[in-house]
């Protein structure tokens, strides 16, 4: 149990002096100087309890983080940074304690992390499910904002990271919830938890395993090496199953990437992988008015999905990959020439970066495996209401 | 029945180029290009089935219009203009098919009115109430942002407008669901609906005749005036109410007056409204370190107040106007010899001011009545969860 007052006098706590920031959290609004030379950006973000997360799954501080790095992502899909940050928290009674507070420091800690504050928001009960908006402003040099609609025939398609593992963080869940795994290849059509029948309320020992912290938290980040060492199979299975979840609740805004990219002027167009690498890419070509073919060899599919499927769990890494949503890597083009540039820009902060394809001016949209052409659907989750 | 990419193509069919805008709705964010000498702002308040609104007393467009009044409101009371809006929202299934358009009208409609335009937001399925959170940006001229802290002894207190009206209005629906008034004050512990228990899903008389539309919503604001005219006591008050739930579900953010007022230096503290003059004079004086000493019989009560408490409803009208939230009226302070000045500025829009009391060094906050000093206490109202 909680009021207003004190989730606003723990949010002022935590706040700090920003740059360019005039009058912070606590009036009517916030008030700053913006810097000469920059263009401004704004995008939100809603996660909505048994829509987008479910608390059985996850705990407050990762339900905090990813509902703050899913828009801080959106930015850094634009070449941008982000500077502020408001939160709107319409939030139920029950909650243990220290609960909101828990899931307040999520979002905090991120915000503290990619160099951003958190100048304002709204709080409010729910006489329903938890739910929260997060609202990031940042900034790009003046100009120089990626759209989704910039990207041109000849040009290649970039991906950094690699994709599936938040999917099959979900799929692990899910089956997890469900007792049995009724659909063993999660795309789609079950990729936010709300399309899905209520699951129980019990906590498993996969999602367990992934709560961990600290320096149990670095050693699954190298669960995808460890699990092709492991003499015993189910630990090695256990490992990647460990990672997956980790990436589907603890998800990795690119904003160094997106700066990077950003300010280097290289890329065409940007999107970040929220709804899945063939609904994501579709945007950038229906925004583009273009076409694009995809390598189904070059797709960088997550270390601990192979792992996982040659463990035995039945999934199709391609399709996870292709379809998975929530992964929030950074989809982009560039100019073929620019294929060098854009590699070694990217490997100057160690993260990987694959070319998965081409645009081309048709308007078509296909998946080239071992040559054979095949049409690609965009398997986007869309809310019905 | 609608879903998600319909309501984002209506949303951009509504969209309009604005100055300043680069990337407007549509992509991972907005990019604008900020006007020099002005600094920016940023608020946002949410808006939540049966805690700040009932489907069954106000339609669509009346919800979406307050969605964004009350936050057009809070950049107003900053001396600023809004510029832009992200609007959030996760919408339960079930309601009529153009209900979520119908909604999205009333923000529309009342946006282009202010000269801002929406820019971006996010859409969800909501398992549970309708939410809504919308977020304004606007602007000031660089350092005039008017925080509730500026305020100084010797300091006159403003308010724009007139008190009371909503929070009547409010009451009025109150009764009407609950069949009797049994609460005839309707005060800050029953201003939000969501405090009270669930109200029967109808639909009154008194609700009816405040969606009129057109020329019967002119005639309609004239009510205060033709009430006291009217011979016929029942026809008089059912005009009284019709004008206090015509304010109390489409509040008018004062855009222009804030823009003048901050434009103008005048002001040394301002804050809008939304909680009560007790609660939001209470916050300009905690936050300026100061106290205030407020002069009952220069309260600005609304007409409709005083001819219902003369046509025979239970309430008071000074308690109204001194703790009923949701007026939206600016309350502000200024150096005493900047009054004239001050009712010039505000004469010259039309906009009634009155001067209802003075900032003292003494950390007290009280009621003159008739030269009787007694202790005043901010009764906003606070969530639980």
């Amino acid at each position: 149990m909680a009021n207003e007052s004190e989730v606003i006098s723990w949010i002022r706590s935590r706040a700090r002096p920003a740059r360019g920031l005039v009058i912070g959290i606590g009036d009517d609004a916030a008030a700053w100087k913006p810097a000469p030379g920059f263009d401004l950006l704004a995008c939100c973000d809603l996660s909505v309890e048994d829509v987008h997360f479910r608390t059985q799954w996850a705990q407050p501080r990762q339900i905090g983080h990813k509902a703050l790095a899913v828009t801080v992502s959106d930015v850094a899909a634009m070449g941008g940074v982000p500077l502020y940050g408001l939160v709107s928290m319409a939030l139920p009674a029950g909650k243990p304690d220290d609960y909101y507070q828990q899931l307040l420091d999520g979002i905090f800690t991120l915000a503290e992390r990619v160099g951003m504050q958190i100048i304002g928001g709204d709080t409010s009960a729910s006489p329903g499910p938890l739910f929260l908006d997060t609202m990031v402003i940042g900034q790009c040099p003046s100009g120089r904002a990626l759209s989704r609609s910039g990207a041109k025939p000849g040009d290649l398609i970039f991906v950094t990271g690699s994709l599936g593992a938040s999917a099959l963080g979900l799929y692990f869940l899910q089956r997890e919830s469900n007792g049995a795994p009724d659909n063993p290849i999660p795309g789609s059509s079950s990729k936010k938890p709300g399309a899905e029948p209520e699951a129980p309320e019990q906590r498993s020992p996969v999602i367990e395993s992934a709560q961990r912290s600290g320096r149990q938290k670095e050693q699954l980040a190298s669960a995808d090496a460890q699990a092709t060492r492991a003499t015993d199979t189910t630990d090695a299975l256990s490992l990647a199953r460990a990672h997956a979840i980790e990436r589907h609740l603890m998800p990795e805004p690119q904003v160094e990437a997106g700066r990077l990219i950003g300010d280097s002027g290289l890329a065409t167009a940007m999107i970040d992988i929220s709804d899945g690498l063939s609904t994501d890419l579709g945007h950038i070509i229906t925004e583009s008015v273009a076409g694009a073919i995809v390598n189904a060899e070059s797709i960088p599919i997550s270390e601990c999905v192979t792992a996982a499927r040659s463990l035995g769990a039945p999934i199709s890494p391609i399709e996870l990959a292709l379809h998975g949503g929530e992964e929030y890597e950074l989809l982009f083009t560039a100019e073929p020439e620019q294929r060098q540039a854009v590699c070694d820009l990217l490997a100057s902060i160690g993260l990987r970066v694959s070319c998965i394809g081409e645009i081309v001016r048709e308007p078509v949209f296909k998946l080239n495996e071992n040559g054979v052409l095949t049409d690609l659907t965009p398997s986007g989750f869309e809310h019905v209401f």
